[in-house]
């Protein structure tokens, strides 16, 4: 019995608690049983079944209660990566209320990143909305959106606690947002970034930065964003890619990463 | 100046720097001018200077050389979400190399876990093959795959030091790959895939894990990986989702998250 307490590695401790949890139908808030409990129901080890649990908390699948006591959080927000679904929306599916707070919407002069981003000359006048949204109270995201202020006048005026940024860029001013592109890396919260989100400085956190495209390709907005781990993962769809180049159809050759 | 250096936060002063480089066209390994200089070029103070660079090397930008040189890093591997594209032909795209070692190739009975996302009764054999994954010599990713054994018999037996996973399900056993899942989150690296991947133990990392159908949309593989974010970047193409519903066409209604 020992020798099989001792062989579980840490990653097998939080797959068996992840299966137990769903398997019980625990629901957010839920209590977990006691670590001793659990120790003995798993034949787990107690230092490995603690290391479990304090990853799990770190990824935001369980938190700390009054006293002892592990509870299931809330399920994180699921985005996809493929489509340009609305945030509203998706958190709206999932029984949630979506809240802004403007930090900012000001009128800047573009600097070289920008200029090269949106492709316009340099000094070019730039509306740079920055929003910090949360799910009910909990904030997860600053969100910081460029735009070319010469065609959407008077943008600054409009009041994005409460309005959707590409709802008004269609409905206010005719441009529709049809794809885009972007990029997830990771980085660590500054000074700021940790209050705004409610993290520690150095927590790491989600980078994402990108380019939307009206129907002609032409840049319309480009967003830099940092997104709290513990509350969103990111979802895609793997297709085959299917390449026709002289006559020859190109698939998978080798693994899915 | 004094107001205007203080007035440059962290995200600003790596922004210009990564602009600099850009513009300057430093390729990696190159040294960055001193941060005194860096410092007076750009009116920035020393301390926001030094936290930029830092932050940079966190990300896998830059890296730290010889006494206190700062360097310009290799890029990162940038992986799009949305095609099974070969990581082989990928890493090559890169002009790197890709190498594998097998940590370990076994046949193992399912547990609850993969019994779900496979679709197997509960004690089916499954084949379990678990990779570390170089660029060079740098190691990146961990990656296990668990398959169904009885669609593959005498897999366990194939050098994947050498094959293609996907390239070996193709033309050994007649099974193509051709749509998937997967999901992005952020893990802590556990004190073994801190020792593969060359990373600290709870240093952060990507987990990815996801599931890849054949043709018929039958599970062929669940697979579960970590990646280290310093080396590896995901994009997304966005694009517009729109869904026919009682004759309506449903597009974009709210941002890009």
């Amino acid at each position: 019995m020992e020798e099989k307490k001792r062989s579980k590695s840490r990653n097998e401790a939080q797959e068996e608690l992840e299966y137990y949890i769903e398997a019980q139908g625990l629901k957010p808030h839920d209590k977990l049983p006691s670590e001793r409990e659990l120790s003995e129901y798993f034949e787990m080890n107690r230092s490995t079944l603690r290391m479990a649990i304090q990853r799990m908390v770190d990824e935001g699948k369980l938190y700390k209660g009054e006293g002892s006591g592990n509870y299931v959080a809330e399920p994180k927000i699921v985005r996809n990566l493929k489509t340009m679904d609305s945030l509203t929306k998706l958190i709206e599916q999932n029984g949630k209320e979506l809240r802004n707070q403007v930090l900012s919407a000001t009128v800047v002069e573009s600097n070289k990143q920008i200029m090269q981003k949106l492709k316009v000359p340099l000094g070019t006048k730039i509306f740079q909305l920055s929003r910090l949204r949360f799910i009910g109270d909990v904030p997860f995201t600053v969100e910081t959106s460029m735009m070319e202020y010469a065609r959407f006048p008077g943008i600054e005026k409009i009041d994005f606690e409460h309005e959707s940024l590409y709802q008004t860029l269609e409905e206010g001013f005719g441009i529709h947002i049809s794809k885009g592109t972007e990029k997830l890396a990771l980085t660590f919260a500054t000074e700021e970034e940790a209050v705004q989100l409610q993290v520690q400085p150095g927590d790491p956190i989600f980078f994402i930065s990108g380019i939307a495209e009206d129907a002609e390709g032409r840049p319309v907005e480009y967003f830099r964003s940092v997104v709290r781990p513990d509350k969103i993962k990111f979802s895609s769809i793997l297709v085959k890619e299917t390449r026709e180049k002289e006559g020859e159809t190109y698939g998978i050759t080798g693994n899915h990463l």
